[in-house]
């Protein structure tokens, strides 16, 4: 495969020019919500990556996806080895960091408040790609859709109703969490797409509206990433 | 809800009859695949439980998943409180446990190659559920399940070359893994539900028949719950 390479013109990424020819590179899109996961990652613990851009969701052509087989974005490409999905490049970026910024992951959290909290959230992400993809690109309607829908609202309602007891939850010594990382991304996407409207959960868009103005939130923000331009990709 | 609770011609389970009164509840069902990962979860650690079949998949009504606003199975009721998912459900279950068996989680794999390895059996999982609900129960057929199927023929090709090594790579001293778990519940939910052949993968099957000869997977093979006897049930 072919990745556009970082440009002048390419994707955005503050850190990249801290360390040239130390960066990694995420195979993923700025538009994507699972990508955005450990590009906020990156940024909290000042990990210098390249955003190597999939422009094309339809083809099931893997090297498209950097030679992930199951078609799906992000992975985590660095001395000859692929890393698939969030939560893993999330963790391997850990692995390479230099920083000492506490990391709060899905198996610290014990009470069932806290784990239901980050099942429902990556529930929600599932059923948010699941309609932009099934309803918005494949134009499906059907009780599989249908039941999705109410499910990914019923999961909302819930996330909405306890977030904040879940977020008091998470140990006071951190920098970060998972938790809180997926959560200002689901949100923000929702709205980023249109998907469904926030308006009927308030406390979810409170903490999205607070946790975006963390510099590793608004260096993330969701755009389109710009086509190719001829020059700067080789051919495939 | 009203869930069926055990009775002599109620769920098998084993482990129940050790220490009546003292079981937590297993919402889901014996015929589904993410069901059955704690199940076998339970057995192995000797937690008893009793489960509480869930009979109609297509309904909106979260009282019959046991109040999950996801719509979605397993879940684990004790002591008044709700957990929801899969991998929750099994720590959960190791928290109650009085075993000393050793789990591998999946934050312990720390290569490429078994955090691929984990992830593409998660994708092929779901990728599994969609297929069957959404081909098999929501009769759809589209570009949105057409590389959903590719993309799960091609997790499943790259786990066949190299779950061998996925396996080596685990730790020694264990008892069990949720990696080898969740492979044997995956591999014999394809030839369960007949949803894609298996054959093309010869080296997940003869894992799948060495593993399957465990008691805990024999004791819970796929199968449809049989239908609520009216007198075992309350009224909803």
């Amino acid at each position: 495969m072919a990745p556009t390479r970082g440009t002048d013109s390419g994707p955005v990424n503050q850190l990249r020019s801290n360390k040239p020819g130390n960066a990694v590179q995420i195979i993923g899109r700025s538009s994507s919500l699972y990508t955005r996961v450990p590009l906020v990652v990156a940024h909290e613990l000042g990990v210098p990556y390249e955003l190597a851009p999939v422009f094309d969701l339809t083809t099931a052509d893997s090297a498209v996806y950097g030679n992930n087989p199951a078609l799906k974005i992000p992975s985590l490409r660095r001395a000859g080895s692929v890393l698939f999905g969030a939560e893993n490049v999330c963790r391997a970026l850990e692995d390479l960091s230099e920083s000492r910024r506490r990391i709060v992951w899905p198996e610290e959290l014990r009470s069932d408040l806290s784990r239901n909290a980050q099942e429902l959230v990556w529930h929600c992400m599932a059923a948010q790609v699941q309609l932009v993809f099934g309803t918005i690109i494949g134009k499906l309607d059907n009780i599989y859709f249908t039941k999705a829908r109410a499910g990914f609202e019923g999961g909302l309602r819930w996330l909405d109703e306890h977030c904040k007891l879940a977020l008091e939850a998470l140990p006071a010594e951190r920098d970060i969490s998972l938790f809180e990382v997926t959560l200002l991304c689901l949100i923000e996407h929702l709205e980023f797409r249109g998907t469904l409207p926030v308006d009927p959960y308030p406390s979810l868009v409170a903490f999205a509206r607070t946790y975006a103005t963390r510099p590793a939130a608004q260096q993330t923000a969701y755009r389109f990433d710009p086509p190719p331009e001829p020059v700067a990709t080789e051919a495939r």
